[in-house]
C-alpha cells in the first residue's frame, strides 16, 4: 500500500502525540500510545491472529518500536478489557520492562494476570473501576463504564494539558445488558458538554446498518434448542464470553441439565468469573468431566471452545472422530459465537464432519445464537451526537470499518477535515483543539513462531508460501576445490512435488554436465556453481512440469 | 469421516444404477453417471476449486474410477451448462476417449467447445433445446428449461425401463429472468404426474431460507451507482455472468458512458454470447481498451473478473497498483458477485486496498448488486409439491446442504426413508419406484498440479502444508563407505524458518558426533545414517527453537 514514510517532528511541551501502533488497517493487536510532556501512557497491548498467507505464524505482535527506546518514559498500560486483541501482546511488552504498571478493571487485570502467570510474570497493576480517576504523571484518567461481548470493559477519558482524548477501546451499546451494566452514556453526555478534542472509537462494527441486538436474546433460544434436544447438548464459543456462558448454564439448569465445561481456557476463564462474581453459576448446575459418564445423554450439556474450526480444539477432535466424546444421531451441536472471516472453510468442514456422524448442527446461519460485542452504524451515530467530538479518529479496524466510521462521524456533523483515516504508525499531534498528522513511521509486522518473536520476516513467510505451493527440489554436489570436478553427487531431492524424487533422475546428466562446462569454463566459485544448477534445473522442471518450485543448490567444495 | 467401503453387486438387467462421482460432499466437480443394460450416462463433468489447505493445487477433478474401466459403454455426456463445475473436466475425460459425444444447450456446448479448443480436442456434439426429446441406448431424455445465474441451463429427464429420473443441474426460479426463459414447472407438472422415481435436485441454497431476489433487482442498483458515479467505474463479476454484464452494458448505456471489457475469460465469453445472441449489446457501447484513454472518466465503466480476489486478476492488480489503470478518488468500484466462503480474506484485502487508493466500493455487504443462482428452500418446496417425487437425491452440496435439501423434502411429504444422502462414490440402484443404496466406492480427490494430473496425493498436500508452516532444514553429509567417517559435509540448508541457516551451525557438532557414534556401531547403512541425523536435527530444532520442520537428511556413501 503506497504509505509515505516521515518523520515527525520534535514533540514540543504541551503537545499531545498520538500513535495507533497496532489495530488500524487489522482487526487485532491494539495498541495506541499517548505522549506529552515528556512521559508515555499506552492504551490497549493485544494480538493479531495470523491468516491462510501468513503459515505457521502463531500469533502477530504489534511493532514496539516507536517505543521501544523510551520504556522508562511509560508511565502505564491502560488495559480496556480482557481480550486477546487487548491485552495478548502484554507479555511480550514486559519482556522488554516488567514493571511497567497495567492498569484495568478487575476481571481485565485478573484475564492478564492468569496469562502472565504463564509467562513466568507478576506485574505491577492498579485495579480501577468506572467512574474512576487516576493521575498518572500528565495524563488524568477518567474511567467509563462500556458494554461489550466481555464484561467489565473501560473506555477511558485521557485529559491533558493539550485536551480532552475519549478511547472507547472495544464497545456495544446493548440497552438490557445481563449484568445491567450499560454503556455509560450520561458519562459521554458529561464529557461532551466538557469538550471532546479527540475521539478514537471502535470501527469493527461500522459499515453494519442499524443495531446490535441484545445479548438477552439469546437465553431464550438456547433454552428452546436444549429443551428440544433429544440426547446431549454441545455449546461452543469463545472461552471469554462470560454472559454466553451465564445463558447457557441458566438454560441448561432451567430444563434439568448439568454442564461440563470443557478446554483449558473455557475452565481457566470461567474460573476467574465465577470467582470474582462475574458469573453467577446456579447451585450444582456444573459437572466435572468424569462423573458425567454417569448421567444420561438428555441431561447433559457440554460447554467447549473451538467455534472457529481450530483443528486442535475439542469440536473440530470431535468432528473428526479424534475425541473420547463420539458424536452421533441426536446430538445437538450449537455453534454460539462469530464466524471470523477466514475461518468459513474450516468451520463449514467441521460442521460438515458433525452432520455426517448424525449431529443436528445449530449456527448463526440458521438460529440467533450469536450478537455481535460491536457497536454497529446506528450505535456510532448515538456516540458522535452525544459526544460532540471537535476531532475523530477511527480506530480498530481494516480500512473498509475505519473509512465507514469516519463516513458517520461526517453525517452526525464533524466537519470531514477533522476526522483522521490512519494507519499503523500514523502519528497525529493534538493542540488547542486542533489534531493533523505530522509524521507517519514505518511499523512492520512481528511474527511470533514457536519461541521466535520477531525473527520471522515476511520474505520467511513469501519462502513458505513457494514452499506450500510448488515444494523445493534440492541438489547437493560436492566439487574438487582445483578441477571444480564433481566428486560426490549430485543428489536430489524433492518434496511436495510429487511422490518420490525418481521423476528428477532425467536431469541429473544435464547438471554434471553444465557443471563440467562451468569447471572447463574456469568456474570454481560455489556461488557461481550454485547458480548454474539452480538454472539448469530450474528450467528442466519449469519446462517439464509446468512448476516452480524453490530450488535449493548445495555445493560444498571438497 | 467414517465411510464404509463396499462392493455392489453385479448390476441386474432393468435395473438403473446411479453414481454421484462428484459434487456430494462438495460445491463443485459436480459429475453422475446412470448405468443400465450395459450402457453408461453422464451428467456433467465439472473441476473444484482448491482451498487453503490444498496449497499449490490448480483444480480437483472428479475420481474417474468408477468410468475409466468403462469408457467405450458410455453413451455420452449431458452438460446441464456452462459453468467450470459443470463443464470443467470435461477435457480431463476425453484425453480418455475423446470421442464421448457431449449433449448440451447451444451456449453450453459453444462454451465448452472454446474451452476444448485451448486443450487441442475437437469434440463430438449434439445440441439440444428445452423441450426436446433425444434417445440414446437404453435412455431416453427430455430437457426441461430451468433459469440459472448462466443461460441456456437444462435439466434433463431421463426415463429407462427402471423408471424416471428428473436431474436438475443448477437452478433457481427466477420469475422475473432478463431473457424471460423459466424454469419450466409445467414440464414438472407433467413429468411429476407421468411419475418422477427418483429426484436428483441442486442443494447449494436449500439452507437459506425464503426465496431468491429477482436478477432483474440489481439493474437499478447498477443503474444509480452508475448515474452517480464523479469518475470511472469498476464492475467485477463472473466471467460466465451474461445477464449480469447485460445489466452493466444497460445500466452504461443509460448514462452515456461505454463500456470496456476487461480479462481474457471475459472477453472470450462475452464474445461468444454475443454472437450466439444471448448478449444483447447496446449500438456502440462497446469500447476497446485502447481508445478508452480518449474518454473523460465519467464516459467510462470497465467490466472486469476478479471479484473474488484472486491475485493475478485485474481487480486485484489495481488493488496492489500493479495494473495500468490507477485507482484513485471519486473511482466507484462495485463487485457484483458472490463472495466464494474461503475467499474472505483475500477479497477484504482487495477491497482495503482498493479504499486505501480513495475509491469508493460497493459489495453485496452494502448494496444490493448480486442475487445467487440457487434456488432457495422456498422454492424447492414448490418442486417437491409439484413433483411429487417417489424417491430424492440431493445433489451439489456440502453435507449441511444435502441435508437441508432433504429436511425439505420430508417436510413437503417424501418418506424420511425415501431420502438419500449420498456421498461421492455412492451407489444407488432404481428398480421399480425404489432407490436403494447397494455399495459405496472409494473415490479420491484428482489432484491437477501444473502439467501433473492425479499425480499430486493427499501425503503430498500434508507434505506442503508442513513446509508451508514449518520449513524445511536438509543436511548433507558424504561418510566413507568402508568406516563410516564423513568426509564431506555436513552441510546444513534451511528455509522459511530463519532468515538462514546460520543459527544451525550450533547443531553441527551434535551431527558429526552422532554419526561418528553411529558408525564406532557399526552402522554402515545409509537409511540408519539418515535415521540418525533427522533424530539429532529434529530434537535440537524441537528443543531449542519449538519448531517441527520438515527434515531431509541427504546421506551419500563415497
Amino acid at each position: 500500500m503506497p504509505v509515505t514514510i516521515y518523520e515527525p517532528a520534535k514533540l514540543r511541551p504541551g503537545t499531545l502525540r498520538i500513535i495507533p501502533i497496532g489495530g488500524l488497517g487489522e482487526i487485532g493487536r491494539n495498541m495506541a500510545s499517548f505522549e506529552i510532556d515528556g512521559k508515555i501512557l499506552i492504551v490497549d497491548c493485544g494480538v493479531l491472529f495470523p491468516e491462510e498467507h501468513q503459515p505457521g505464524v502463531d500469533l502477530i505482535l504489534p511493532d514496539f518500536s516507536p517505543i521501544r527506546d523510551r520504556l522508562d518514559d511509560i508511565v502505564g498500560v491502560v488495559l480496556t478489557h480482557g481480550h486477546e486483541d487487548h491485552i495478548g501482546a502484554v507479555p511480550y511488552l514486559l519482556r522488554l520492562r516488567a514493571d511497567i504498571p497495567l492498569i484495568g478493571s478487575t476481571l481485565t487485570l485478573a484475564l492478564i494476570e492468569a496469562k502472565l502467570k504463564e509467562h513466568r510474570i507478576t506485574p505491577y497493576t492498579l485495579t480501577v473501576a468506572e467512574g474512576q480517576k487516576e493521575k498518572l504523571g500528565p495524563f488524568d484518567l477518567e474511567f467509563v463504564a462500556v458494554n461489550h461481548s466481555i464484561p467489565d470493559a473501560l473506555a477511558v477519558a485521557i485529559k491533558t494539558v493539550a485536551g480532552t482524548v475519549l478511547h472507547t477501546g472495544d464497545f456495544k451499546m446493548d440497552q438490557l445488558p445481563l449484568d445491567n451494566r450499560i454503556t455509560d452514556l450520561r458519562a459521554f453526555a458529561r464529557l461532551g458538554e466538557a469538550g471532546v478534542d479527540l475521539f478514537m472509537s471502535d470501527s469493527t462494527n461500522a459499515d453494519v446498518p442499524g443495531f446490535t441486538p441484545n445479548e438477552r436474546d439469546i437465553g431464550p433460544v438456547l433454552e428452546t434448542l436444549i429443551a428440544k434436544a433429544p440426547r446431549r447438548v454441545i455449546v461452543a464459543s469463545f472461552s471469554s464470553h462470560i454472559h454466553r456462558v451465564q445463558q447457557v448454564l441458566d438454560a441448561a439448569h432451567a430444563n434439568g441439565r448439568k454442564v461440563v465445561l470443557m478446554g483449558r481456557s473455557m475452565v481457566r476463564n470461567m474460573g476467574i468469573a465465577a470467582d470474582l462474581g462475574y458469573l453467577k453459576v446456579p447451585e450444582g448446575v456444573l459437572l466435572d468431566a468424569k462423573k458425567a459418564v454417569n448421567l444420561p445423554d438428555d441431561k447433559l450439556v457440554y460447554m467447549s471452545t473451538g467455534s472457529q474450526g481450530e483443528p486442535m480444539a475439542v469440536l473440530s477432535r470431535m468432528a473428526n472422530q479424534e475425541h473420547q466424546i463420539s458424536i452421533g444421531k441426536g446430538d445437538t451441536i450449537i455453534l454460539a459465537s462469530s464466524l471470523i472471516p477466514g475461518n468459513e472453510n474450516g468451520v463449514y468442514r467441521m460442521i460438515n464432519g458433525l452432520m455426517k456422524l448424525g449431529a443436528n448442527v445449530v449456527h448463526k446461519g440458521n438460529a440467533r445464537i450469536h450478537v455481535s460485542g460491536h457497536a454497529s452504524a446506528g450505535e456510532l451515530l448515538y456516540c458522535y451526537n452525544i459526544l460532540r467530538p471537535k476531532n475523530v479518529l477511527p480506530v480498530h479496524g481494516e480500512q473498509r470499518h475505519l473509512v465507514a466510521n469516519a463516513a458517520l462521524a461526517v453525517q452526525s456533523g464533524v466537519p470531514e477535515e477533522n476526522t483522521i483515516i490512519a494507519e499503523d504508525g500514523t502519528v497525529i499531534d493534538l493542540k488547542d483543539g486542533y489534531a493533523s498528522v505530522v509524521g507517519q513511521l514505518d511499523l512492520g509486522f512481528v511474527y511470533v513462531d514457536g519461541s521466535s518473536v520477531g525473527e520471522i520476516t515476511d520474505a520467511d513467510l513469501k519462502d513458505r508460501r513457494i514452499l506450500a505451493e510448488e515444494g523445493f527440489v534440492s541438489i547437493f554436489v560436492a566439487v574438487d576445490k582445483q578441477t571444480g570436478r564433481v566428486i560426490v553427487g549430485p543428489e536430489i531431492q524433492a518434496r511436495g512435488f510429487a511422490e518420490d524424487g525418481a521423476v528428477f533422475d532425467a536431469v541429473l546428466p544435464q547438471v554434471i554436465k553444465a557443471l563440467e562446462d562451468a569447471a572447463a569454463n574456469g568456474t570454481r566459485d560455489t556461488h557461481a556453481f550454485q547458480q548454474v544448477i539452480r538454472r539448469t534445473v530450474g528450467r528442466w522442471v519449469n519446462t517439464q512440469h509446468r512448476r516452480k518450485p524453490m530450488i535449493v543448490p548445495v555445493v560444498i567444495e571438497a
